[in-house]
Formats: structure tokens, C-alpha cells, sequence
């Protein structure tokens, strides 16, 4: 610290002693010095311009007022009892409603808290059994394999490749691996200008949103669906349709009709699971080109799906260029790294480039470097065939437990996915049992907010099982059956029997 | 490529033989298999659902025509000839106007491409005088100290706190970090949640400009001044007002009067280096309380400030909280990591951070750890120590340079600075002299992007000197004080004495 810059303007209504006190005090309370020893009172006299004699001064009374202690031979710290990390803000503010604060409330044309999003438990990993969807096991992350390709990466002769930053490309290798080792598996041919790396499947919708809602456009959306892309549409000021889905996908027809854009997750629909037909897939490509519609499709969770071969994703089947495909290394790998990936036609992928560029610039290039290393020497493939084997053992504990213990529940499982879609018996409401579950260290999310507000189903809930131990499936299931039937007598008016 | 999935519908019209090898020629000549083997006979023929025979007699044709090439004992691979990479697209496509493609220009609400940004060569390295702005000089990048915190960060007891992911939060061990050790050389005291993380300034003024930007809303900026801003501007419907500069930063008065928003950069003035002063900073913190308009600081160039000691930032002034303070460590430490910060208004914040959950979640956990990681181990502030001194003696280099060998030029240099920032004489347009000291292999850039664009100046140039060689600098000068020179005795009509 050095270097620290201490802004004080001394005035002399009151001593210059007193002025540094009350700034060091604010500075302390703060957190400001951390653990670290206080600049020297020679270097503190430098930095606020007075002799070190006051500064001398100061320091003996903030020791002798407790604020500060003072170690033989290595200076001044704050004493332990203050706070290392952040504490109420001590600096003054006008009254609220005073001119001469900024009214923010009227200054933001935006009000983005207003958009629920999946409130995540962050503590899930204290449940003994948590049923959480979206968390990768820890171990399971391939750490050898990626701390090997790090340190190619980070190699003297390797580094002026991603150092330097680029202006608005994207690294070519893994421009090249995603052509030639990712698209492929999925039936998708594309050129290098066809594809753009992104943030994850957040940030390619909203590019997509961007580019091309606004008033007067419709984004057909599944529903039950991701809520996160409900919000982005509405920050674009364009309509969003609900869809219905039945247990082929989307239900064709008249609901797609007004729709600009159709967003499906044909792999898994989110959340039900449901994996879309390839009869559904045709007839929907042909509706497409009928209705004028262009359709986004999410790959949600193909990489990983496991027991059953993936279908072809719909974009391989396309011919007018009407499928806007995304994908992501977040459900394989990690979300950590922020890696997707949009496929499209070469004018619009030209746009989105120019918009991303705008926006944020590139996607971070040590982290796209990596990831090309990690596909290109054959760990990516290795680490999903491995995964895949991990899931599919817990996939059938899963289905058995659930079939066997949660008894007259609505059951929606389709191998390969990640998790598992319950609608909860008449009269029980999902909130009631996510409750009760936490009270005996179950955790399993309510699929309320999965739908569009008005007169959503209350009922159902989706059980995840990346996070959960394998040993620990059985049990928590019983457990959970046990709290549903609880719920169920408690309903029917038969509860507490004891009493 | 063992799970290569090829999506072909085989049809009667014509013989299996004949569609399986049209599909794979367009693979290959588009550069799908890369320097990999194919798929062999038995694989391929269970992938496309044939017979083993039909794809041996395919595989067999394709050699014959020079497709492939087999080697003994490893299978069929492309032949040498066939692109490794992208070539143009042999997907057929409907004739444009075709009603069965999507009308792309007029489903585009933006056209992002409409905006120019500056035009870097990325060749620039090519050039034997690159005195080019914005490239950092890779050998000084700590490449040993970054690679420890990597590694630190990929041991397996610290993976847990980034392989998950964050939901809306920042690393808190990089929060507090900046809090502790990067603003506090800026004079400026946060709490932690007064601080975004971001990945950069362009996409902190993005997030800034998409919360707060809109119709009847204006921003004032510096003219000439960072392009890339303006566009983001445009882009949220808001007014852009060009704001004149002089020798002590932006000017005060009329001009400021109707803007909701002053964006400054009083570090560094971008691009003609001036510092705002101290009288300068206070004054236009009082106008901006009397105006009701709120400051967006840029604290462009501050870390990296050598020779002198720096100012303090404008937000280290304010007491009513109408700055808003944007941070990187592009120009220290990389552009490649992509790291920047916001320092707010707490409500604000929490808005934005909802907003930048929308937009991409968070900026990867990775790089967030292993930035805070080299922070906290002293890594940082020696390496700014290092690259000070390194600048310190080419930027007076560069100055005794122009000095000497510039005639006629105005000289716009401040100490500290990475760049000089120079008009031309009279008559001279920086265009020509670009395009003539590019033939001499000198790289310089023109400023006229940098203006908005009625009535701008055409006789600028920025001389960047963080890419070029210490040893190279006064010979670059030289070479382009002669061809000035050139310019200006063509100009006036003494060109070409010998003829």
C-alpha cells in the first residue's frame, strides 16, 4: 500500500489532528487496511502533506482508543476487532429527496430486480440431500486434464496468441474445434463465420434479443420454460407468447402462428425433460417456412445426454437457413468459464460479432484458448463419455427410487436428462413440500417460477441429482415420499393421527 | 470423432452410393474431418444406417477421385489438397428474395456494423516502426507470476470456489482486493457492495448506458473522445453531445448545462492526454450539483501513470454521489482477461448487477480468482512498479523524438501518458501521411474516427509507444519527420525538386 492515496482536504475549523483522525477512523471502520500494517508516519505524512509529528500523534491516540495496535518492529495495524471486510457506509449523504443527490429511481429507465429469476440455494451443499439441478459435482470436473492445457496456454511461446487480446475474432483454434469436434456430433455443418463464441446461452439470447426484438416483434416461448429468457425479451420491449408443450416438444399450429420467433430446447424441453420427436422437428421446420417464423434453438443438455444416442439437433436438418442454434460448455464442463457458442447465417453471425463487440468486446481469450486446447487434444470428448457413465448409474437410481417412493405423483423422466420433472398429487402445492423437505435436509426446487404467471400449476417440482451424492439417492427419495404422503393425509384432513 | 453424428436422409431418386458420397464430399471439402481419420467402414455404415459394403465402395471412390488417401493401418484421411479450414459454403441456399429464407435486413431492429470503430492493424507487428496505441509489449507480461496464480487457483482444495460458478455474485475475494489495494491508490473508498465486476470499461459503459440510456436522454462527451462510446450510446436511443476540450480537461459552462450524464476522462484525456486539473475536477463536481447532471469517470490510463504521482480520482472528491467511477486492468495487466470494474451508488449496483445477470451472468470465476489471487500476493502492484519504469524511459524518448524531428507539429504530450497525441501542419491530412509512412514501414494512426464527425479536424495522429521497440524510436521519428516534411514541401508546391 504504498501507494495509497489519501483524499483529505485540510481546513482550519477544527486541528489538523483531529481532521486525520476522523478520516483514518472512517478508513478503519471501513475496512480499508485489511491486515495489512498502516503506511509508516513518514509515508503518512508524505501522502496528506502534514509533518510527522502529527501523524505520530494520531496514531498513539487511535492505539490508545483501541483503533490500532502496534507490533514491535512491523508498525501499525488495525486491531482485530474491527472489521477486515466491508461494514455499514459511514460516508454522509444528503437527506434522501435532497437536490443534490441524483434521483436514481427516475434516472433508470430500467428496473432489472424486478425480474425474478431462479432463486438458488446458496448453501445446498449443507442439505445432506440436495436435489439442486445445475451444480456440477466438484470432482467431477476433469482438473488434471484443464490445469495441463492452462499451462500450454500460459507458455512463453504461446502467449502472445492471447495476451494481446483480439479485436473483434474469436480465437480460431477453437473456432476450429467446435467446427470439427462439437458441431459434427450434432449433425451441424457450419463455416468458420458462421459460428460466434459467446458468454454462455445467457448471453448468445441475449445477443439474439438485441439484435432483433423490439415493439411490434413476438418471441414464441416455451411454457413451462427457461425464465431467464422471458426476462430478456421483455428488456427489449418485444411480446412474449407462451407455448403450450405436450410429449413430443412444442404443440404446432395456430399458436405459432403471429410468433416472429419460436425458442425451443428440443434435446430436453426445460424443464419438463421431454425430448422432441423427429416427426415434431420436421413438421415444425415446415411450419417455419409456412408461417415466416424463425426458430432459436437451444441445445440444452445434449452434450451430456447419456444411455440414449442424441437425436440431431434441428438445426441439421434445416435448408432456408431459419435456425439459430446455441450451445454451451456450461452443463458439460462448467459454467465457471463462461464459454457458448451461437451457429447462424453468416449475415446475421457479421451482426452479433459487431454487437458483442459493443457490448463487452470478446469473450475472455486465455479461457477461449484453453478450452480449444482442452477439445483439440481429446480431454473434452474423454471427460463427457466419462460423465456420462457417472450419470447414467445415478439417472437409474433416480428413476427407480422415484417410481418406487413417491407415490401418486405425475412422473415426467426421460434418459439422458439431468433431472427429473414431478407434478406433486392434487392439493399439495410445491412450496408446502420444498418446506417441509428442508426442514429434514432435503433440497428440491419449486417449478413455479418456470411458468408464466397467470394460473400456473403450483404443483410441481424438479429434482436434479448432478449435485446429490450417489449413496444418498435411495434415502432422500424415501425421505421425500414419506413428506409427500405427510402432506397428503395432512390434506385430506387426516393428519397428525396421534393426537 | 467417434460419436460423429451425419444427418442424411437417404431418398429413392438416386442410389444410396451416390447421396452418401455427395454428403461426405461437401464434409470434406468443407473441412469437417480436419487432419483426423474418418469414421471407419463398419462406424460410418452404422451412423448413416447402410451396409458396410456400401460405404467401403464409397470410401473407395473417394480415393480413386482423390478425396481421401488410406494409410495402411490407420484408416482414411482427407487428401492434403482439401482445406484443413473453412471454404466457402456449399450448402445450397434459396435464391435471396426466396419467401422460404427469412428476410434478415428487415428482421434486424439494429445494425451494429453501421458503427465504425477503430481500424487496428493486426498486423501490426510486421511493421519495423509500429508506433501503434492500445498493444501491450507481451515480454511484459509477469507470465511466471500469473502462472502461480493459476495454479494456485486450479489446486484441487480452491476448485470448488470457482468450477460452480457464481449466480449474481463477484468473486468477495476480488472485491475486496480492489477495495483494498486498487482503489485506495485512487483515492476512492467503497464498500463491497458499491462495486461491480465487469469485463472491461466498454462493457462497464454498456451496462451503464443500457440501464440509465434512452429517448430524451443525453450524454455529454469529450470531442475528439473514445468512438466506441458514442456508439454504445446510439444504440440506447439516447443523445450524444460532443463536448469541447481545452488544456485543463472538458470545458465548464453552457455546454454541460442540458446533460443528464458528462463522461470524462480526467486521467488521461482520451485521446489527447491532457489531465484535468484539481480547480478543474471541484468546479465541475459543483456544476454537476447545480446542474443536476451526473459524471461518468473513466479513470482511463490512471494505474499505469509514471513519471508523476497521479491525481486523485474525481469520484475521491464527491460527497452527494454523482460519479461514477469505471476501472480496468486492460492497460496494466492484459485486454485478453477482460476485467474491469464499476464503483457506485449501491442502488445502482444492485440494478446493475441484476441487469449484467441478464446480459452474461458474471464475467468468468476463473479469471476473477486468478486476478484477485495475483492482487493479493504483491504480483500486481510490482508488475505496475515495473512497466512504470519501463514507460518512464520511452516516453522520454518519444518526447525528446518529436521534439527534435516533428517540425511544425502541435505537440500534445502528458507526462505519464502512453501516447502522444500530435497535429499535423497545415494542409497536411493525417490520412496521407498514414498511408506514406505505412510505405515506410512506420505504423501511426489517424485521429479523424476520433471526432464526431461534422466539421472534424483531418490533421491528427496518436503515436502510440507501448508495441515499439525502445531501440527504434528515434529512428522511427526521424523517418517520419522527413516524410512530413515531404508532405509539406509537396504541399506548397516544392515537391519533387529534382524534376
Amino acid at each position: 500500500m504504498s501507494d495509497l492515496l489519501i483524499n483529505i482536504e485540510l481546513h482550519n475549523n477544527s486541528s489538523y489532528q483531529q481532521q486525520i483522525r476522523e478520516k483514518l477512523v472512517q478508513l478503519i471502520k471501513q475496512g480499508t487496511f485489511g491486515d495489512k500494517p498502516l503506511p509508516s508516519g513518514r509515508k503518512m505524512a508524505e501522502i496528506i502533506g502534514v509533518s510527522r509529528n502529527t501523524i505520530v500523534l494520531v496514531y498513539e491516540s487511535l492505539v490508545d482508543e483501541g483503533y490500532l495496535v502496534a507490533r514491535k518492529r512491523s508498525g501499525f495495524f488495525v486491531h482485530p476487532d474491527f472489521p477486515k471486510e466491508s461494514c455499514p457506509s459511514l460516508v454522509h449523504f444528503d437527506p434522501p429527496g435532497s437536490s443534490r443527490e441524483p434521483n436514481w429511481c427516475k434516472r433508470m429507465k430500467q428496473k432489472p430486480s424486478q425480474f425474478t429469476s431462479l432463486n438458488k440455494d446458496k448453501n445446498w451443499f449443507k442439505y445432506p440431500y440436495p436435489f439442486i439441478y445445475g451444480y456440477i459435482n466438484v470432482e467431477e470436473f476433469p482438473l488434471y486434464q484443464w490445469r495441463e492445457c492452462s499451462r500450454i496456454a500460459e507458455s512463453r511461446s504461446k502467449l502472445h496468441e492471447w495476451v494481446e487480446g483480439y479485436i473483434d475474432m474469436d480465437d480460431p483454434e477453437l473456432i476450429t474445434q467446435i467446427r470439427q469436434q462439437i458441431l459434427p456430433k450434432r449433425g451441424i455443418v457450419a463455416q468458420a463465420d458462421e459460428i460466434l463464441i459467446t458468454l454462455g446461452t445467457q448471453n448468445s439470447l441475449f445477443l439474439l434479443a438485441s439484435l432483433l426484438g423490439g415493439e411490434n416483434v413476438t418471441f414464441g416461448v416455451e411454457n413451462p420454460g427457461y425464465g431467464e429468457f422471458r426476462n430478456i425479451i421483455s428488456l427489449t420491449q418485444s411480446t412474449v407468447k407462451p407455448l403450450d408443450i405436450d410429449s413430443q416438444g412444442v404443440v404446432l399450429g395456430e399458436q405459432l402462428q403471429h410468433c416472429d420467433y419460436v425458442c425451443v430446447t428440443p434435446s430436453h424441453q426445460y424443464p419438463t425433460t421431454v425430448t422432441m420427436t423427429i416427426e415434431r422437428r420436421k413438421a415444425l421446420l415446415e411450419q417455419a417456412v409456412r408461417d415466416n417464423f424463425v426458430l432459436i434453438e437451444d441445445d440444452y443438455e445434449s452434450e451430456v445426454n447419456f444411455i440414449e444416442q442424441p437425436l440431431p439437433a434441428l438445426k441439421s436438418f434445416e435448408q432456408h437457413g431459419r435456425v439459430i442454434y446455441t450451445g454451451s460448455l456450461s452443463k458439460s464442463l462448467t459454467p465457471g468459464i463462461r464459454i457458448g457458442y451461437l451457429v447462424a447465417n453468416k449475415t446475421l453471425i457479421t451482426e452479433l460479432r459487431k454487437l458483442r463487440h459493443l457490448h463487452y468486446r470478446y469473450p475472455p481469450s486465455n479461457n477461449q484458448r484453453v478450452t480449444a486446447l482442452f477439445i483439440s487434444q481429446g480431454y473434452y470428448d474423454s471427460h463427457v463419455r466419462r460423465i456420462r457413465r457417472a450419470y447414467e448409474k445415478k439417472w437409474m437410481l433416480m428413476q427407480q427410487g422415484i417410481e418406487s417412493y413417491l407415490k401418486g405423483c405425475e412422473i415426467h423422466a426421460t434418459a439422458g436428462s439431468f433431472c427429473f420433472w414431478i407434478g406433486l398429487p392434487d392439493g399439495i402445492t410445491s412450496h408446502a413440500l420444498v418446506e417441509l423437505a428442508a426442514q429434514h435436509g432435503i433440497l428440491v426446487e419449486s417449478g413455479d417460477s418456470l411458468f408464466m404467471q397467470e394460473n400456473a400449476p403450483k404443483n410441481y417440482i424438479r429434482l436434479g441429482f448432478s449435485a446429490i451424492n450417489h449413496d444418498k439417492i435411495l434415502q432422500g427419495l424415501t425421505i421425500l415420499g414419506g413428506l409427500i404422503e405427510q402432506l397428503r393425509l395432512r390434506q385430506s384432513g387426516c393428519d397428525n393421527p396421534q393426537t
